[in-house]
């Protein structure tokens, strides 16, 4: 915060202010999107939520969007597994923390309404192709020291599908032993025998 | 129809006529299913939607769960692939009929939308949980021909997760050769080399 001006009124920084209101206001929209869906994310209904004016809310995202992007930027940055070189418990711990995101941060329900939303709105198409890339990112790298460029998309999308199928279209979170299973069929069918 | 009662007033039978009305309100409610989403799918909507009056659809389904119940068991009765006894190409066939389900008929829309809603509402959970079961019905029990019963629930849903995963999360159906890729994967995890 070293960087930021100083408020002599308040004698705290001018930057670390904004990036507590960002925070506070990013968090609650992340909350009220949980809640209650997206056309709850609305500017008014987050700033009375979060106890901001709206028009701090709208000074900072004069779009809904954008708000949609950046609190779900700060949501995804939620801690993945540090891999230690163990490819197979590398690949079940990262699933797990997945898991983890989908059954105990909610993020099944984000998951879910950014589906919902992104097949009527393109923009949101958009916003949540990122975000499930971003997410995505370390299961991939493990994937892509063993795999072959045309097997790690289907394994990739595979191992993913494993985790977020149950969960999303049966309401039921993989057990650690399917999620074990799930990687040792993937791995046996990249050639890897264990 | 021959059980139906005859009503000589329009030459008609009587239940062929209410299996009639049935089925373009069931086709209706799909429609405004996928076009206008969950909260569309009302019995005044689907009423004028469909041209009957509100009282006949009411009669039929005094609830609205009811409703979104029997139109997926409608829509859900679309065709699967038919078994060769070729396991592989048996496969690969089943996941391309659930592509284009996904994509041509818009079953991708429906499970988002499921998928959000049951993650709000228990009785949707229920009503999706069945519709799903019921989908995946011919994949899981072309699988259970030669997987174990520990490897059957991993290896169908990462089989409908390599179709599904692509298509809700990333707005991309998978390509044949992807599709290929996942059930060679697949099979080479449940030791059928090949």
């Amino acid at each position: 915060m070293g960087t930021g001006q100083h408020d002599a009124s308040t004698g705290t920084d001018v930057d670390a202010r904004v990036v507590r209101t960002r925070n506070d206001v990013l968090g609650t929209a992340i909350d009220v999107l949980i809640d209650d869906g997206w056309e709850a994310v609305t500017q008014p209904n987050i700033a009375r939520a979060a106890g901001y004016s709206k028009a701090t809310v709208y000074s900072h995202w004069p779009d809904r969007l954008d708000l949609l992007r950046d609190a779900l930027a700060r949501f995804g940055s939620m801690p993945h597994h540090e891999p230690t070189g163990d490819l197979r418990a590398d690949l079940v711990a990262e699933l797990i923390s997945f898991r983890t995101a989908l059954t105990e941060h909610r993020l099944d329900r984000v998951l879910a309404i950014l589906a919902e939303r992104a097949s009527a709105v393109p923009e949101i198409a958009d916003i949540r192709d990122r975000f499930v890339s971003d997410g995505e990112r370390p299961l991939r790298d493990m994937l892509a020291e063993v795999a072959t460029s045309d097997e790690l998309e289907s394994a990739t999308m595979a191992l993913c599908g494993a985790v977020l199928h149950p969960v999303l279209m049966h309401g039921e979170a993989p057990s650690d032993a399917a999620i074990e299973q799930a990687v040792d069929v993937t791995l046996r069918g990249l050639g890897l025998n264990r």
